[in-house]
């Protein structure tokens, strides 16, 4: 089953500006920011609750935030749900007829996160996906 | 201070398809669906941990979700985050001087919740909003 929502992203120019705003909105600061070389971005995430709110700045056009940015501007980018059964929750998915994942294997996400896709196409062209912390057999 | 996400909408054109998408994804049916005439909309609410998923079906061209989805498209639409203390909150978020509120005062939502939308200016042309659930003194 999912258990929550885990982060929501946002696409953002200039992180700095973004985490200026956010702060102000949240009333704290970022928990940590990133640089993320092989995604081609810099991050900020901040928490709310039970999830983490993500501000992402493309530092490149060829990456996909970087396209995102190009395509659609500034603003929502990502909503990422958790779960404790990754590969399950992707086959139930699949199997459900209606809706499909991009992709068949769990990729690496930041940390020890594995990340699998929804096809985009399924949903109103706004990326979704499942998301599991610590994975057995995760790449370390 | 801010609590939680406590919701997050996504416009659609076909309110049935998308209950269908989402049941397929969150795998369960959505706690309810309204009609909320006022606002121009059908909606379905599903929840994921502590946050409400809702999907919005425009009812009317000339309605705010009519407007976002003859300007934008299906997908994201807005994000509401819940505070215990609105008015207080809005008006902290008034005193950062970097973002700002779009309204003085509390807005009606559905059920008995209170709602204040910011500036969407200055969250990247996103609608990001505080809302208080029960607020003392709202209407009945």
């Amino acid at each position: 089953m999912l258990r929550r929502v885990h982060h929501i992203n946002f696409i953002v120019r200039d992180l700095a500006d973004g985490i200026q705003r956010f702060e102000a909105i949240l009333g704290a600061p970022p928990e940590r920011t990133d640089e993320l070389a092989a995604r081609g971005a810099l991050t900020a995430t901040f928490k709310l609750g039970e999830t983490y709110l993500v501000l992402v700045q493309p530092t490149r056009a060829d990456s996909t935030p970087g396209r995102h940015l190009a395509e659609r501007g500034e603003g929502f980018f990502l909503l990422s749900l958790e779960t404790d059964d990754l590969t399950g929750e992707a086959q139930r998915i699949d199997e459900s007829g209606i809706v499909a994942m991009a992709m068949s294997t769990p990729r690496q996400g930041i940390k020890d996160w594995q990340v699998m896709d929804l096809r985009t196409g399924d949903t109103w062209g706004e990326q979704l996906q499942l998301i599991q912390e610590g994975a057995a057999g995760s790449p370390s």
